[in-house]
């Protein structure tokens, strides 16, 4: 088989949710193999998880920081890790594995708080070796040509961004009832950060509409709410943003609107023309030409450019979905990573959201934070 | 024929669009019969008008005061009148028939401004006669059918409320070429109001949320642009909304996003379930009791009630539209005008904008005006 | 008021749904006014009937003959009828407006029965009054803008129809639970002719292939079943159809798929392009040059050609349904009436289905009916 | 790693789409290895494309009964074998691995004519090893949801089945111009059978619309047409249906239709309500029990029952698609093979398509060209 990249991950344990998600986008392309993980903080859970992932009793590891020192020694170590364990932890595992030159592969926001973002960025930049953040939306392969089609000014100067992540799955109080372990540890300040719906999602929201767009946010005025009582993070955040050059937009996240799974939605409005993404179809891109009909263009269908079908498998019609556009970022880091392995350059055309994209997400957070509790005023960004 | 009510109008001479509304709506279960007007400001194309239209030379009228005076004697006179003249004229023209009796049916925003507003009130409420508001989104049966729904506590508390009212038509400064007449006043601080956007369609947006939820708004935040060079009122307006008891929302409105028609959309959530409506798609309500499947309720369909049955005329499946739901308006002040006729109360289920929803519109927009210029800064209505 | 042609009703007593649809469409335009009916058979819910709609007492007639012959003497007596009752009336009914000049728009399908149909179009033919069958569906603006695109070989030569009505109102026995009156006539082969789902909208959707497509059905394959027990005629139909020239399609028609309401739905292929519109959705029509993406036009707005226009009352976004739609056959019935009284050929852009449109449709039902007794066999129309 | 299922490939070589679905599809879950493939039937491609994918040199065949024979003998030779071969090929290579007690999971449809499937599924009984044919849309969670809502009685009996699976590729005549591999033989009646769209795609249709409802075809009336000049098999395909215990249907096939990608979608309504798929948005279903409003039930979300989430990846609102569906017929592969491995019987929860499947989906092919052969007549199948 081809020589894989060895992988490793550290959170993940059995029910988790996202790191599933990051071995079903590791194993599509076939480059990458899980050979170790220390999966769960609970070494109980840790053996459990890696035995049913038919890891290697040695390289089931209880300890994260274990698994770094010994990965680094070992003849035919990991490559790479994958962090998916709470947001708290992105910067002390990462950290151990960057400075030991192990690429990292991090589940989103990147940390828990500005401070830890800051120092985590000097670490990477310092480290040479690679930090890939899966806010997994930039690989969907529409947005891919959209971001193009803002690039290439074909909706002319943007004027207008309305972005949105609504779901429904706080709408009560879940995290008191036991029943939802994700829920805990995202409503709990201490390892989710200031920001609960503004953390977990708000970002991946501002992350998409700087990555189409291109325009770097100037200030932002956020109100943000908890409305399930007792709640100890927002879960509903409404806030103006203010883009350098003059753009403006709105962005509203909630975790306590019924009815919405995961309702990420991306509308950017130029001079000349404007466009619609949804999440949960992603395979569509509405395209509207001012003055002329509205367009539907889809992924690997009429209307389809190079950029998105570079990301795509399968032909217009055969839908794609959240694991193909997580795998899509694995793939350019694979990319990146066999490059330099080779000790080439990465290849001009790779994207994937970096350590200093982690840290405009964390500001975001924080300025949401800091406006709310100043009654929605104004905050300059970075 | 069943004795129609004898109706004149202001404005909507020939090419005028709200004017033609107004009749189609009038004409549409045969309450009312055009019989006098004063159709444009200019008298050869208010004689034109008239003529097209029908209405007997001697009740066709240069002048709206003329036609008040007039019409007040003659035996036949007029019983209501709609007045759909450039906004800034709506207090002269309705004060003229409020004070000799004559019902209004006038367009909104109710004026051009907040002083004008609160005189026209006054002069309303001590007429004795009617005053209708046609914020006609408000009588589409599914947005009827979502105001029981919230009122009868399907919802649960409302705490977040998301209203936008997109259109493109003012992409560029077609305000400058000659050829769109509307755009020409509608950007006309003079006769359009401070309020460019925010006056023509933010205010459907602001009316429409109250209507639906029966909240009250407290205190809005409001970032309005004008994107096109040289524009004097805003095309663009993004407000944040702080409604007593709690609830928060967002209105976006804009009338320079490519790609939107008339794409008025509402949506309400509450503790224990939401509401989704679509003006360009006015005969689906989405309601999604929280955890349960979305539900797509049809007018006319399974699902409707009989508050929205009441203001239907076709079965379900058998689309009814902006015509349709502007008729209601009318048809709901031909039953206060026939019960006023008859000395009777009004009847209990008799639902439709008033003058104090207009004053509320206005002052919607003076907030947001106000806001606007102190950089977004927090402003009480009321 | 505008000289309004004076209209006549034939059935559509009170509760009667197609008789209040076509009082809705011709009021809209102002070209219609109602000033006589016979609008049931049973005289006494006549009266009533009449009474409701402000009709003269002298106006109102028990018997449709007497009114014939009435209205035709009088001066001022109707011009126009409109003929509402159950299909097995059309045909004696509109043989006595008809023989006395007066213009007839009748309801569809145009007979019970294939020799009354003949029969009929034999008089109107004769008679030198106009008739027009309300094949409302051709009325709508994008109906006319897809057969214009058609005709204008923007799609090249057609191959493949599909076309569908399914409807889920009489997927229960209905008809015998007193509960719902049309569900008894239209079950009834006396009254409703030998066709049942496909006589109520299997003509509907048989029509307006044909109206868009400009194709001549050459022979058709029924199998139709009547799926609820005890029923008398067929309330689903499966229609394999060949055209003149080589096209090919297929036709459903039911009464018993829960879901749909009133799902009219038309799609067209030729070698350049497709089309695709759905009734319940009446402002968009999709257009797919090949090999381009999917372009959504819409009724009014970008993409709307003048022949769309010409029938449309508001701007795009701003939706029109099904009385409208409607209202646009009364419309043109109207140009045609106006320019007969003055003398003039019909303007050359008038279009509305015609009573040999008519006897094509009950051809259509008596083929369908045919095939289907002889095991779906080919039968030829014409 | 888990100790994955060596699997081997005939098909499939570079630029081939179908195999590399193959290929994503047996990666995603970790569950199957590919290690030997006879990629190419021109030995250079079979060896560039095996070295493409990693396969070692000594496992990269230029003949499938080479690689049958030897892999059989060799320690650690493979499992199963995936064919992706064209259709005629399907008989001759599984017979080699069958025989040899290699378990086939092979594409659809299952030969190119009727007495190969025939002789294929005899020889698939005899041979002990397991036969599983991809026919992949029966993967899709919500596909399995709808089956059992069937299955228990939702719906009622099944009256009405409406199944198409319109696409648009072949519209011109692109087998002619050397730019489409697929097009060539999917248009050649030696490679792909007498069937054209019908057995291409007409098969899934016909294989979905059984699968969900259960119900088995008794006859059919079929008018097949090749619309493109030249082209030696059907292009469309127009299909009557006739069920067992009486329930009707319609199948619509085609390749020239413009507008369409890949728009397999099926309806089926009984008694006491309906359903709607569509395979370019699969994560939905609609559901409409009679009666009640329209229910959007989604995959892992609210309404989602255990047999769909069993075969879903992620939480609702984060879009699975074809590869997901695709590889869930992969993965109850791999539990079957699992349990046969262990000696254990299949566990009774296990679904995927068979040889008898494919049978009955190459006589489905046979009647449709016998049926149109003979003017659309009415066939019975086997």
């Amino acid at each position: 088989m081809v020589d894989r990249i060895r992988l490793g991950m550290v959170g993940g344990g059995k029910d988790a949710f996202i790191g599933a998600v990051h071995r079903f986008a590791s194993r599509l392309d076939g480059e990458y193999e899980l050979v170790a993980g220390a999966l769960s903080s609970t070494p109980q859970k840790a053996m459990e998880s890696g035995a049913l992932l038919g890891l290697a009793p040695d390289r089931t590891y209880g300890d994260f920081r274990e698994m770094a020192i010994r990965e680094n020694r070992i003849k035919g170590g990991i490559e790479a890790v994958a962090i998916v364990t709470p947001n708290h932890m992105h910067y002390p595992v990462a950290r151990e594995f960057l400075k030991r030159g192990i690429h990292v592969i991090c589940d989103k926001p990147l940390t828990s708080n500005l401070a830890d973002a800051r120092k985590l960025a000097k670490i990477a930049h310092d480290s040479g070796a690679l930090f890939v953040l899966t806010h997994n939306y930039t690989g969907y392969p529409m947005i891919r040509q959209a971001r193009e089609m803002v690039a290439k000014g074909e909706l002319g100067a943007i004027r207008v961004v309305q972005v949105e992540y609504p779901q429904d799955w706080l709408t009560e109080a879940v995290e008191t009832t036991g029943a939802n372990k994700q829920s805990e540890w995202r409503t709990d300040p201490a390892r989710s950060g200031a920001g609960g719906s503004t953390g977990d999602i708000g970002t991946h929201a501002f992350n998409l509409a700087g990555f189409v767009t291109g325009l770097e946010l100037d200030a932002l005025a956020a109100d943000l709410q908890s409305f399930v009582p007792g709640r100890r993070v927002d879960d509903n955040g409404h806030v103006l943003l203010r883009y350098k050059g003059g753009a403006r937009g709105m962005l509203w996240c909630s975790q306590v609107a019924p009815g919405n799974e995961n309702a990420l939605r991306l509308r950017v409005f130029g001079e000349k023309g404007g466009l619609e993404w949804a999440q949960e179809d992603p395979n569509y891109l509405w395209y509207t030409p001012f003055g002329e009909p509205k367009r539907l263009l889809t992924r690997g269908g009429n209307g389809a450019r190079d950029v998105a079908a570079r990301l795509t498998r399968t032909p217009g019609g055969h839908p794609e979905g959240y694991i193909e556009g997580f795998a899509n970022i694995y793939a350019e880091a694979a990319r990146a990573i066999r490059a330099k392995k080779a000790g080439q350059p990465i290849p001009a055309d790779v994207v994937f959201p970096t350590v200093d994209d982690g840290v405009a997400g964390v500001a975001f957070v924080d300025a949401c934070v800091r406006s709310s509790a100043r009654n929605a005023a104004w905050v300059r960004l970075g």
